[in-house]
């Protein structure tokens, strides 16, 4: 493994113009324009790994339906290095696709082209999400075959296309693959998240869940004039507004009865994992742009944004929008909200509970408007063990690259494809991220540092190494 | 006045050649393609005046303004028929600009041709608002000129055509030509609303004012994940929704404290007026298209639309509103809505507490984030009497013309210039309107009956006569 330690630092370098590479095709998914790229980056990819000995394929997902035209998704990359049946099988996921990203929208350089800042901060679009983490385990096999090293795993690639478009066709593939091309895996890691903070390493081990609501009322025929029809008519914004403004409390807390019924306790154990995180208030207000933090400490913030759950409005479709004034009383409004759920809390129950909740709020309030509520789509929550031999594996990688113990760590978000592998192939499942807190993965300037990038290549082969050894 | 009425009867199919011509010119003021079709409606006005002996000109109001883009604003049409220093000057106002129309709105025929059905409805845009009132006090002009008889008082026209897109520029004028242009205006007549159901004249007395308020709340420096921050801050939406929620409730009692104080109590005389007027509950239903009514006697329902004051919900800028969903915490969120004003309520003093209220629930919240709250426009309500000399003149008219005592309405929105004509010219304002509360101003469809439209230049015609006779 040292051999491979230093052959990684010595040829830095040659691994960013890597990276630079694949940053220069705008792999953009959402654009209907870019689509072409997406294309271009995937057979980049198969070039890249055919070069390193895999054996590669692409799997065609068929069309999409974008907005009423027909739009040809983006294959996935399958690639296999190594089936040795002595050896584990590790399967590592991730994505070629990026978010959008235009100079006009604020980047202080071309957002497809890899810059290095004075700070050795390599920034680009995809640099941190998922680019550089793809490239990171491609980093390895080419280390290892420079080297003329045996890898200590076979590796199998998983890499998708459509991950910031709402990964279209995954979840039937994992399935549908789980036992024949992902038949031998015995363990997944998926490095595309961050550290929590921008300091020190962490592994991933739960993620809430999200079930969505829309909230619709409806009344009059069509939009009326407020000015002759204000006070003659129940209103449907008014009733939206009644009933949503029940729905949570300012500080965070849900008032739909028996919401908390099923959420896991928060026993001494996990009370400690909260003491020693590298995370600071001044990292949330800078986050947030803003100090309208509900808790004070660390503690708690952490522990509403991974282990409770949370009720956010989003908005309201069918009311007046736009900038200005306009007197309208709006016929039907559908009210957005979700809630993020955890341990153990059931989607079916939480549907059903804010449903009834919701009914009879409106109920309550003798309107002559309809009111439909229902929710949309739910994923549920994901919660593994930093105790699993996986994850054990993985703490001993970080403290041989890093000479730290990682930070273990939860998510407020979801990543429905952790889910998707742990239910499809019934194995552990790890997150590990390359990148740090600060990255900006969905925003302008995204950048992954130098040493995150490098370090982060180190980190996956020695994790490759240490679940090799160990029993899973 | 029989000899004038006959002839209107008579040459009814003339009438409606001169209304075809002008709905014939797509005069939509708020559409830039459309300015050069408002300037032509106002040249084929000041010739049409002119055939009819009046002594024409136009009025420049200057550019507008539009979206970035500057457009030029249409004139106002000024003519005077008559000068006799010993009869009255009766000044009439009404607008040649229309509402957009295409046929795929909707339309069963094309909106600018104007078609008769079988059920004698002229049907094409402006045939009702307002092209036909205007048209309709030509006519008497015309038909008079044609009879060789002299008009029995002095007629002013004030032409406008921008009213569908806010009157830029009318109330200065108006106020700078109170006395020069408009000094020996004795009364105002403006046709330009509706009878309030569809078998019965009004004389409409009163309209509501209306208040429109922004409430902007300020988090986060931008929008956030929900994942991620649900949870650990202060949300502008939760808080939005918590303070909204208490400004009306779901039977349209505002919950501002002190809202009604000054609201005028109902004498037994006024109750009276409510006793007999032709509108029934099915017309609410119909022009609703849904039987949401908070109360179920007509009495109650007008009053609540008249002479009550009522508050509208009617959006959020800033959140999410699109179909689907979006996981998004909107930053900054602002509410919108208005109060609808009554006698003897004071605007100031109307803001003044509606701020107060909403600053003072806000601070109940405790919430981190910033509230913002203030009025953004306002205009005053407008009452006249039945009981003033020009709408007796009137009721006379109706009688002579439609063999009924006309009903006496109010109404709930705001016609802006009804205040203005009477608070710069220090003269009563009559409305009396021409079309049925039906014809579709603003729809797909709209209408105005023939019967409407000849009965109704008849009844112009008389109330000249009535007011020429009477102490005003
Ligand atoms: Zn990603
Ligand atoms: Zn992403
Ligand atoms: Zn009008
Ligand atoms: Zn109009």
């Amino acid at each position: 493994m040292d051999q491979f330690l230093e052959y990684v630092d010595k040829h830095q370098n040659d691994f960013v113009e890597r990276l630079r590479k694949a940053v220069a095709i705008p792999s953009v998914s959402g654009d209907p324009a870019h689509r072409p790229d997406v294309f271009k980056m995937a057979e980049w990819l198969v070039e890249e790994l055919k070069s390193l000995d895999a054996v590669v394929e692409t799997r065609d997902l068929g069309k999409q339906d974008f907005h009423g035209t027909e739009l040809d998704l983006p294959p996935i990359v399958l690639a296999t290095v190594g089936t040795d049946p002595k050896k584990k099988t590790i399967l590592v996921y991730g994505h070629y696709d990026v978010q959008p990203a235009l100079l006009e929208d604020g980047w202080n350089t071309d957002p497809f082209t890899l810059v290095e800042d004075e700070n050795n901060r390599l920034i680009g679009r995809g640099s941190s999400d998922d680019k550089g983490p793809v490239l990171g385990w491609m980093n390895v096999v080419d280390a290892h075959k420079a080297l003329g090293l045996e890898l200590p795993v076979n590796i199998m690639f998983c890499l998708e296309g459509m991950e910031e478009s709402g990964s279209e066709g995954l979840d039937a593939f994992i399935f549908e693959e789980a036992d024949k091309y992902f038949k031998d895996v015995d363990a997944v890691c998926i490095s595309d998240n961050y550290w929590l903070g921008t300091s020190k390493p962490c592994l991933t081990y739960g993620l809430r869940g999200v079930s969505y609501f829309h909230m619709k009322v409806k009344g009059p025929a069509a939009d009326l004039h407020s000015g002759v029809f204000g006070g003659t008519i129940h209103e449907p914004m008014t009733d939206l507004f009644k009933v949503m403004s029940k729905l949570v409390d300012v500080d965070g807390k849900i008032l739909v009865p028996g919401i908390y019924e099923h959420v896991r306790a928060l026993s001494d154990e996990e009370q400690k994992t909260y003491d020693d995180l590298s995370f600071k208030m001044e990292e949330l207000h800078d986050a947030v742009g803003s100090k309208i933090n509900i808790h004070d400490s660390i503690r708690e913030t952490l522990q509403c944004r991974w282990r409770n759950p949370s009720l956010s409005i989003h908005g309201v479709e069918g009311g007046f929008y736009s900038p200005g004034d306009k007197t309208v009383i709006p016929a039907c409004v559908t009210g957005k909200f979700s809630i993020r759920t955890v341990p153990d809390m059931n989607p079916k129950e939480v549907s059903a509970l804010v449903v009834k909740f919701c009914q009879d709020e409106f109920e309550k309030l003798g309107s002559k408007n309809k009111l439909d509520v229902h929710c949309t789509h739910d994923g549920n929550y994901w919660l593994s063990s930093p105790d699993h031999p996986n994850y054990v594996a993985a703490a001993k990688a970080v403290e041989t690259v890093y000479k730290v113990k990682p930070d273990l760590t939860r998510e407020g978000g979801s990543i429905p494809v952790t889910l998707s592998f742990q239910d499809a192939l019934k194995k552990n499942v790890l997150l590990l991220p390359m990148g740090r807190g600060d990255d900006g993965a969905h925003s302008i300037n995204e950048k992954l540092d130098r040493s995150n990038y490098i370090c982060g290549t180190q980190l996956l082969g020695a994790y490759l190494y240490e679940v090799s050894q160990i029993t899973l």
